[in-house]
């Protein structure tokens, strides 16, 4: 998985029936001390994540495995929001301490 | 998924047999604000997209999960054309408006 | 799928079993515009491409769905090969009018 | 597979309900002289490695071949501790050497 | 596939249980001419292939299409041996002919 943030969304009426419903969001992927590249990804919600909010997702088939995206032509899925991470024993992030 | 737009197309007469009837589309990948770059994936399309459109295709065995593609030597599938996008408020893209 | 130049062969005469008498080609990966580049990739060839012909090959699991790759240690298959392709009305290779 | 270092933790109460229990480490990349890069993975820990630890990591479908992946939206698990690895008769990294 | 190098061995005793008994390889990748380059992968060795020799590898799904890595969480695999390729009808590499 990869650390992202969710900063925007995508809506597309024209699509393959088995996504309709589904919410298509823009995640911009994370370094690991939490600076954001350039690099994103459009992920189906799988955890009702909603804008500004840093998550996890999961790349691949993997991706199908979730009750949003089974079956579905979906290679990216927000698979958990994340309370905070730490590394060598500073916490990088924390989302009750975000505004 | 990524975005991207279809800039052109593929003709190929002698092919995997799964393969008969496809309609292969050069789509050449945007970054998040909508950007065009260098790289391009050739995508068999799932949902009636043209050329010049904006769309969204997925990658790897996710690709196979449309009736275009099931069971087929696919890895790159158009599954959604997009109506529009949009980044902290802003809209980067809408289909609406365009020429 | 990916566009590539088809430039050599590779004889590995151990190997997995269920790799006997399948022909590995080593096709150089072309950009958008007909360019090559450095990268490459050895795929099992599908559809009798030759030495020199512009091929389509797909990778990851979807290169085990031919009849010369089914449940083989495989990651990438030729699956067709280009007549033509087309960019914004202009035509960038057309195999008849190759030399 | 690749070898990587385990330097943190995420944490993630709201998540698919398949990864309830399950442990997310931050595992930093090694290149094969033993030198991290920038490049990182957020791995499920199938083998019980603690930070700090040298590991390998699988990706993609072959990540969810763990018990503690099994059908789950995982893309990278950590399945294996490493005790040492040798590059030209010499001995990159030897785990009973370490600190 | 990519063309590669056996340049080490990984030794891990703490393992995913269906591991138990592979060979892990430390494989560098090499560009078409034969170049090495820094890119590196640890795979399971499906052929008996020994340190120096070069090699094929697959990766992802198809890298558990082995009787040693089946079911198994590999992401890469060893599956075949080269004895010699050719590139617009030079030989870059020939077993026969190394020292």
């Amino acid at each position: 998985m990869l650390l992202g943030k969710v900063i925007g969304t995508v809506v597309a009426s024209q699509k393959d029936a088995k996504l309709e419903g589904r919410k298509f969001q823009v995640v911009q992927t994370l370094d690991m001390r939490g600076q954001p590249g350039s690099s994103y990804v459009v992920a189906i919600d799988a955890v009702g994540a909603g804008i500004g909010e840093v998550v996890m997702y999961a790349s691949g088939s993997s991706a199908r495995q979730t009750q949003a995206t089974n079956n579905t032509p979906c290679d990216a899925v927000i698979m958990a929001i994340v309370d905070s991470w730490h590394l060598a024993g500073e916490t990088v992030y924390n989302k009750a301490e975000e505004g």
